[in-house]
C-alpha cells in the first residue's frame, strides 16, 4: 500500500514580461506563471506533479486555494485514488464552502484543475503509462464514469457518451500507430506576439514556415493600422497556402469585432480568436453568423462544462479552445470533448503559458484515437517557450507533435528551476531585486507580497 | 486633502452551520463568512467599509485577494478617488495579471465586489449621505459615467442608459416620498431553510405572517416527498393570497427541473429559484418555456454583467436577483440595473448572509426612485440573521425595508464582532477550540489553516 505523504505547492513565476513574450492586446505584461502542486507518496520514487496556469499576479491565490483542495488527500491509499478518480474529483469539487466561490470557475476551478492534473499524473505514473496510453486504455463506460456530465443532460446523455465512445473503440489501435508515425498536426503562435517589431515577426514567420508549420497565429486587436500591417507582412512570408489565424483576447464588443473582423477578411483568416468577452455565448455566435466564412474560435477562458454546453447549443464557435488548466482536469475535458464530438466541433486545445504543450498533446492524441476520429479542421497550438523547465519537454517536429513515451502527463518541472523561479524567495527574484532590475521587481512585488493589515 | 493611509482585511467567519441557518439543497453547512474590508483615512472619523460574502473555507483566498486589489488605493488623496469612481474601478478591474484568473468571476471578483463596497460607503460617508441618496442625486449622465457597459453594446448602448435614466429623472422626489412613508417591500427566507423541523418550519411561517410578511421563500429539491410536505404546510399557514417562492440552489440538470419543479405546481409557487447551474443561461430559459407560469428566478450567483446580458437576451429569467457582493459592486450593479430596465425585468435582488440586507435596501431604493419607477413584481429578500454585528442595521418593519439615513452603504461591522468572529483567531474560535466542540472547529480548520508545504 502507498500513502500520499503530503502536498507540496510552489508560486513558480517566470519574468516574461522583460522580453514582450505572450504579450496581446488584453494582456500586454504578463509574467507566465504557474500555481504547482507536487503529491509527494511514502514512496520515494512516485509523486504526482500538476499545475494550473496564470500570467503573475495572483498566482498566490491559486497557490493557496490548491493547498485547501488537496488537503483531503493527504494519508489516502493511492491506490484507492486511482481506482475511483470519478469519485474523487466528485468529493473535492463539491466541498459546498469553496464552491461558493464559483461555482466552478475563476482562482477555486484553477485550483482543482492544478490538484487533479496532479492526481492524473500520478495514475498514469502508476500505471507505468502516459497520460493519453491511460485513456485509450479505458473502456467507453470508464471514461464516462469518471466524466464530469453534470448539468450537461440536456445535451448529452450518459447513454449517449457512451454510444460516442463506443463507435471508435474497435479501430483505437489503428490510430495511435498513425500518430506514431505523422504525430499530431499544431500551429505556432510564436511569431505573433503584439509586443514584437515587425522586423521580428517577419523573421520568425519565416523561421516557422522553415520549421514545417503551415499555420501561423497573430495577435490583433490593439491598432487596425498595426494589424493590416502585420497580416500583410505575414501573408508575404507564409503566402496564401497556409492558414492564417487572428487573436483578439477579448478586447472588443460584439459590434465592434464584426466591424473590425470583416475590415481583415481581405488577409482570408482561418479564425478569429476571442473575439469578445469569453463567457458571452451570444456574443460569440451573433459574430460567428455576421463574419463567416472566417471562423470563430474560443475557449482558453471557457470557464467550465457550462459554458461549453452552451457555445455548442448557440452554434458559437467553429473551434474549441478548450484549456488543460483552466477547465477541472481530464474530468472536466472528457465532458467537453464529447460535447464537441456530438455537436461536430473541432477541438483544438489552447497550450503556450507554461507547461501547457506539454498537457495538450495528450489531450489531442486521445481526442482522435478516442473520441473525434477525425483531424480534419484540428491543429493544436504550439508555441515554444519555458519547455527547458520540465523534465519530459514535449517534442515538435515537422509542424507535429510527437508522441509522448514517459509515463505520466507530462507535467514534472525541474527542481532546479523551481527554486530559481519560485516568487518572491527563489534565486532568480532575490539577484533581480539586487541588481539593476529593481524597479520592476519593485512593482512587480508591490501588488503581490505587501501587506498592508 | 484626506488621504487613504491604509488598507485592513478582516477573515470573519460565524458558525451559523451549527444552527443549520442557510442549509438549503446545494449548501449544507455553511459558515456565513465576510472578506472585510477597512479604507483607512489620516482622518480618524473617515474609514470606508466593504465585505464580499461567502460561507467559509476559502473566505480567507478572497481577504488575500481583496489586499491586492485595495493596495493601488493606499496613498491616494480621497477627493480625487470619489470624483472619478468610474476611473477607479476600471484601473482596479483592468490589472491584467489579476483579470486572467476570472475575468470578471470568482475569488478576484468577489475582492473587487469588496473592495469597490467599501470605497462606494466611503464616497457616500464624504458626501454625508446614504448611498441610496448619493445615487438619486446624480444626474443620468454621471451614473451612466461609472457604469461597467463594457461588452454589453449590442444590447445597451450608453445614449440608451442615459436616455433610461433621463424618462425618470424628474420624478425621483415624488418616489422617494412615497418610500420615506411606505418603505421597499421586502420578503422573508428565514422561515424555509431545508435542516429546520416541520414544527420549526410551521412555527416561522406563523411568525412571519403575524409580521406582515405577504412572501414566504421554501428550500426545495433535496427529497421530492420533503418539499410536498414542507409546500403544504406553508400554505396551510400562510393561505393562498400570500405568495409562496421555491428555491432549489442549483441542484438540478435541466430534465430534471422541469420535471421536479412542474410536479410542486399544485402549490403555486411564484417562482422557482435556481433550478440550474447559475451559469446556464440556455438553461433556464429552457426550464422558463417548461413550468410557466411558475416564474424562473436567478442571479444570486450570477457571475457578471455579461451573464446577465445573456440571461436578458435568452429570455431566461422572470426575477432578477443579482447579489451586491459578487458583482463588481456599484459600477457593475448599475449596468445590470439599466439592462434589466430595458428588458423589463424586475430586478429581487438576492440577500441574507452577512450584511447583504444593509446592502441590498440601497440598491432598491435606487432601482424604484431612478430606474424602473416601479414596484409591481418587485420585493426584496430579507433574513433575520446576524444584523446585530452592523453598526447602522436595515430595519423591516411590516414587511418593508425602512429607508436608511446615516451616511454610507450600511457596512460597517462592530469592532468588537470583527475580533470575536475573526478566523481563526478571534475570541469565539479560539474558545470554540477549548470547549466540547473542539472536533467541529477541527473539521472547520483542518481544511482553512493548515499548510503541508
Amino acid at each position: 500500500m502507498t500513502i500520499i505523504t503530503a502536498v507540496q505547492t510552489f508560486d513558480v513565476r517566470f519574468p516574461t514580461s522583460l522580453s514582450a513574450d505572450g504579450s496581446d492586446a488584453m494582456n500586454k505584461d504578463g509574467d507566465y506563471s504557474a500555481a504547482y502542486v507536487v503529491l509527494r507518496t511514502d514512496d520515494p520514487a512516485l509523486s504526482g506533479y500538476g499545475f494550473t496556469f496564470t500570467i503573475g499576479r495572483g498566482n498566490d491565490l491559486c497557490v493557496s486555494a490548491a493547498e485547501q483542495r488537496a488537503l483531503p488527500l493527504v494519508g489516502r491509499d493511492v491506490d484507492e485514488i486511482v481506482n475511483d478518480l470519478g469519485g474523487l474529483y466528485r468529493e473535492l469539487q463539491g466541498d459546498s464552502q469553496l464552491r461558493w466561490l464559483g461555482p466552478d470557475k475563476g482562482v477555486i476551478h484553477l485550483a482543482l484543475a492544478a490538484v487533479m492534473n496532479a492526481v492524473w499524473d500520478l495514475a498514469a505514473r502508476v500505471a507505468g503509462k502516459p497520460l493519453w496510453r491511460l485513456l485509450t486504455d479505458m473502456t467507453p463506460e470508464q471514461l464516462v464514469e469518471v466524466a464530469d456530465l453534470r448539468y450537461l443532460s440536456d445535451a448529452l446523455t450518459r447513454d449517449e457518451a457512451v454510444a460516442l465512445l463506443t463507435e471508435l473503440a474497435p479501430t483505437r489501435g489503428e490510430r495511435i500507430a498513425e500518430l506514431e508515425s505523422s504525430g499530431y498536426p499544431c500551429y505556432t503562435t510564436s511569431a505573433g506576439w503584439l509586443g514584437y517589431s515587425d522586423a521580428k515577426l517577419r523573421r520568425l514567420c519565416q523561421e516557422a514556415v522553415d520549421a514545417g508549420y503551415r499555420h501561423i497565429k497573430l495577435k490583433v486587436g490593439a491598432n487596425r493600422e498595426d494589424d493590416h500591417r502585420r497580416l500583410r507582412i505575414a501573408r508575404e512570408v507564409i503566402g496564401w497556402d497556409a492558414d492564417l489565424m487572428i487573436d483578439a483576447n477579448q478586447v472588443w464588443d460584439v459590434p465592434e469585432a464584426i466591424e473590425w473582423v470583416n475590415s481583415l477578411a481581405e488577409f482570408k483568416p482561418l479564425w478569429i480568436e476571442e473575439p469578445t468577452s469569453p463567457d458571452d455565448v451570444l456574443g460569440h455566435a451573433a459574430v460567428r453568423r455576421a463574419v463567416s466564412p472566417i471562423g470563430v474560435a474560443s475557449g482558453e477562458h471557457g470557464m467550465n462544462r457550462v459554458l461549453f454546453k452552451q457555445m455548442f447549443q448557440a452554434g458559437a464557435l467553429d473551434f474549441c479552445q478548450l484549456d488543460a488548466a483552466r477547465l477541472g482536469s481530464i474530468n472536466e475535458i472528457l465532458a467537453v470533448y464529447l460535447l464537441a464530438k456530438k455537436f461536430g466541433v473541432p477541438v483544438c486545445p489552447h497550450a503556450g503559458g507554461v507547461g501547457l504543450c506539454e498537457l495538450v498533446q495528450h489531450l489531442s492524441i486521445f481526442d482522435y484515437v478516442a473520441v473525434s476520429g477525425s483531424l480534419e479542421g484540428r491543429v493544436t497550438e504550439f508555441v515554444d517557450h519555458l519547455h527547458e523547465h520540465f523534465v519530459e519537454p514535449c517534442i515538435v517536429e515537422d509542424g507535429a507533435y510527437t508522441l509522448p513515451t514517459a509515463p505520466g502527463y507530462s507535467a514534472e518541472m525541474y527542481e532546479g528551476s523551481v527554486a530559481e523561479y519560485s516568487f518572491p524567495h527563489g534565486s532568480y527574484w532575490v539577484s533581480a531585486r539586487e541588481s539593476d532590475d529593481v524597479a520592476v521587481v519593485a512593482d512587480r512585488e508591490r501588488l503581490a507580497s505587501s501587506r498592508v493589515a
